[in-house]
């Protein structure tokens, strides 16, 4: 057995896992997956082992030590219900390392045993935000924590060393502004705007999943082949080309009947939106906090370049996680985060 | 060979056919099939040849005489251009019924021949509002046709008889207004609202493809199990309480941590924002007409019950094409408008 730590981030569309080995302080190891969990759910068990794999070769010959898992998969609608989710995912990872032990972060801010989350799903599910900020807090005392996911935006307050949102729950955290349900790839376009600013006029667009906000940072060339971690909408290809012809589809139009300065004012529609709407949760967030609101928001995750326009937008000083953790970690930093919260709590003896 | 003649309207997500004896004043018969296009494209020939022995008994034994055809397939993704998708089309039909004589329904109101499509796609492509609006015309001089699809809103202007529309193409009718791209059925529930009043505050919602449309008239008791005629997005059932599981994923919750009451909020936020986007879309072609505006809305689909609410909205007195044309053919009305225009134009002999 290692000593290694594995932190463990599982969405409903990406998987992302970080190692730490608790006996140094290097920046930790970090891998994002792409996995399509409402699909491919009969295949979660093996996709972990092998990311474990990658990601620790010393778990090739000996299992890893222990387990740090966050989930937000429990969504995902091949699951009735977030009991059955959390119980599917725990599942997986009961089989997938039967000789490691598994600890559930929790919304609270602690760990619980795979048990103890399968019997409280509630408690455990969606607390990824929760690992990150309270990683966070330890350097900045006063600030914003803003992750802009492949999917989801978490805009998480902290005070005085302390996490202090208003919010625990996914719904409850919806109403509070301190989650944005939209993110730097996987958001369709049509969720994003209703209607774009051409040269011919304002046109509607329409209600379908051919584009996705990672277009739109493609055409604008803002992220490259490699960040574009997701599926295609269309199945083709992660050029500016195809991202291109995937937008103009957004006004029902075709390579052959728009051209690059048309597809370029709907790309930056979709980003300038996407900013506003982070902005305004982020002052959402900050209106509450009132007289003691921190002027410093921490930024991370595949999304950071937005938080980052969206922080400047509502007047905060930013500072990247990036710098701080490494870029792979703070991409991936809840798996980080969960994996040296409980590096730091257990003792493991090789 | 039959005298009969099969109207079509091929849409991205959906099969309309409509049959017409030209030797009889009847009212045409018609069948709508749900067809995931972008998904089975391969399968589209052999579906065509099926629908039209379910529609036309007379085509076991002889092929029909005479298709008219209209489409908006075309823009599913696909098909790389419009061109690509009308020239699959087409063949799919040639292939189906290679003894049958095949009619493309052209923006110029005009049928074009097979070839003519292939060569001059634009042409053709997204027509079926076009047939429709031709044959409402006839009945009702000065009128606004609204036809509200399982995907897509029609909002067509009439007057002294004849179709007015300001814009032909895909792209020209989103900027028009007379192209909404919302539907009863099959619309994204985040491509319509971005938060939703609840008991507890005001929620953003969920960017993901959890609910549709149908879901939150399903929910709401407008449409029953028969009528929810596309996919559900979870592959689950057409129930109200299947409907309303979806619906609580859109605010991240699920059916152990949300009430019926907060469901119907939902639900009803949908249906009210749905109704004013379109009522919204009726005003801006109504506002086009000034002094001679329409004071009649005719209305038509598988949402014709959300085109009557936008309408009377809107100020508009309301005629109901399924009372005129039969519900069925109401419902499928290009196909049925195709069948009709084509039966008059040409002289079968069997």
């Amino acid at each position: 057995m290692t000593t290694d730590v594995l932190g463990w981030d599982v969405g409903g569309a990406n998987i992302k896992v970080a190692r730490i080995d608790p006996r140094t302080a290097g920046a930790p190891a970090a891998i994002e997956q792409p996995f399509a969990l409402w699909r491919d759910f009969n295949r979660l068990s093996s996709e972990l082992t092998a990311l474990a794999g990658r990601i620790d070769r010393a778990a090739d010959v000996a299992p890893p030590a222990a387990m740090a898992i966050t989930m937000t998969a429990e969504l995902a609608d091949c699951f009735a219900t977030k009991r059955e989710g959390v119980a599917f995912v725990v599942d997986a990872f009961a089989r997938a390392f039967p000789r490691s032990m598994l600890w559930v972060f929790g919304i609270d801010g602690r760990f619980h045993s795979a048990d103890e989350a399968r019997h409280h799903p509630h408690d455990v599910a969606a607390a990824n935000w929760m690992a990150t900020a309270m990683l966070v807090a330890r350097a900045h005392a006063d600030a914003l924590l803003i992750d802009v996911g492949s999917t989801t935006t978490d805009i998480v307050p902290i005070a005085g060393g302390r996490v202090v949102a208003a919010g625990r729950t996914d719904p409850a955290r919806l109403r509070s502004g301190e989650l944005v349900y939209t993110g730097g790839l996987r958001t369709p376009v049509c969720a994003i705007i209703r209607s774009v600013p051409l040269a011919r006029g304002r046109s509607r667009v329409a209600a379908e999943h051919f584009a996705i906000a990672g277009d739109a940072y493609r055409w604008l060339g803002r992220i490259g082949d490699s960040d574009y971690t997701c599926e295609t909408p269309d199945g083709r290809g992660r050029s500016a080309a195809a991202a291109g012809a995937r937008l103009a589809r957004m006004v029902c139009a075709d390579s052959e009947t728009i051209d690059a300065n048309d597809i370029t004012a709907i790309a930056a529609h979709v980003a300038h939106t996407q900013s506003r709407q982070i902005a305004h949760a982020i002052r959402q967030v900050l209106r509450r906090r009132d007289t003691v609101a921190p002027r410093v928001a921490v930024v991370a995750g595949a999304g950071a370049f937005l938080a980052r326009t969206a922080a400047e937008a509502a007047g905060l000083t930013v500072r990247d996680l990036g710098s701080e953790l490494g870029v792979a970690a703070a991409r991936a930093a809840p798996a980080a985060a969960v994996a040296r919260l409980l590096a730091e709590m257990i003792v493991l003896r090789p």
